[in-house]
């Protein structure tokens, strides 16, 4: 069997399955905190009952982000929001924006606001550490993440 | 009717529409510089009059980035670029890449140069205050951008 | 014709190619490190015979990440990983896991452990000097790439 064959399903072709866009609330309780939404996230493709595909999410704010990382030791979070606040600082003396936060702006670009996460078997596709964490940059608020799943069983 | 149902659009199933990758130009006008792009990126969504899916917005440079952030007020905008350059001079005394734009390099990855926007009902998917942003770091130049319309109608 | 039409392939829908997530092993060499993997990503997309669509790589580790930049003065890399590392010590005071990578996390949130990379007509979409790049944070290890070919023939 040649390799292309071996790496394929043995359907002729998939169609996409035609979910809509889900939003999900998350209420955050301090300016700077990481949320754990792996399962939330894991909930929404479940709930669908699709095999394989991707998600991608999305968090439609300028003050908070995405990212996969640590998902067992707690230590990991403080430690990556000290260092973010160190290397960008609340205050700094050449900040314009009126609404004081900046900082939030900035690092929210650097994390990125989206994350495309694979799934298989009907199983989001991470490694052992790793989890969807949502990054709130300019809390406490009640913010959204926007979840599309692209499935093509 | 089953939550499943509720979230799933009335067909039984969606095919892609075959779109090709279309490319902008975008001029800058300065070293560093963020020109938003959303107009131009939903008018290429628009053009195909199509209802749902996302697009892949790929910006094929080393030393420009792409990112979703603040469309109002500029100074966010003056304080993003400000604090980049702070956290990444473009001279430090360890650079050995001959061209002088090492720190462009590095913005460049810390962005990232490439995003994935759901649409829905023919409208990108952007929070109030979010803009699809080009970032020159290393201008003026003509810079390209590639974008993928994935759409399953 | 119509400009809708003129960017569309001459087909009327496309279907999903299902291709299974491929996997692929890295050795690293050192704790911080670059290692370029466009051709091994290009080898998987060949290997199908697929003509259009993107591919999602994912790197399953919280302490290495993925991006897109410089393939050609190895200079690069050095600037790059010697900035991380000045911007991102291994010791900082107020560090309180234990393990004594907290860096490596913060790097690879910033960096991001995800790339989107488009292709047409059989070949990744990257500008002249783009290389997709693994990036080693806390290593040497053998670490995972993770490799989804989404392709809509």
């Amino acid at each position: 069997m040649p390799i292309a064959e071996a790496t394929r399903f043995p359907h002729t072709l998939f169609a996409m399955i035609p979910i809509k866009i889900e939003t999900e609330s998350i209420r955050t309780s301090s300016r700077s905190q990481m949320i754990e939404v792996t399962s939330l996230v894991q909930k929404i493709v479940s709930r669908h009952n699709v095999q394989e595909g991707f998600v991608i999410v999305h968090v439609p704010h300028t003050t908070a982000a995405i990212t996969i990382n640590e998902n067992a030791d707690p230590d990991v979070k403080h430690d990556m929001l000290r260092k973010l606040a160190e290397m960008v600082p609340k205050h700094e003396s050449y900040y314009q924006h009126g609404e004081g936060n900046s900082d939030s702006h900035v690092k929210t670009s650097l994390v990125g606001n989206s994350v495309t996460v694979l799934f298989t078997g009907g199983r989001l596709v991470l490694g052992t550490w790793q989890g969807i964490q949502f990054c709130e940059f300019d809390g406490p608020r009640t913010r959204e993440m926007m979840v599309r799943v692209v499935s093509f069983d």
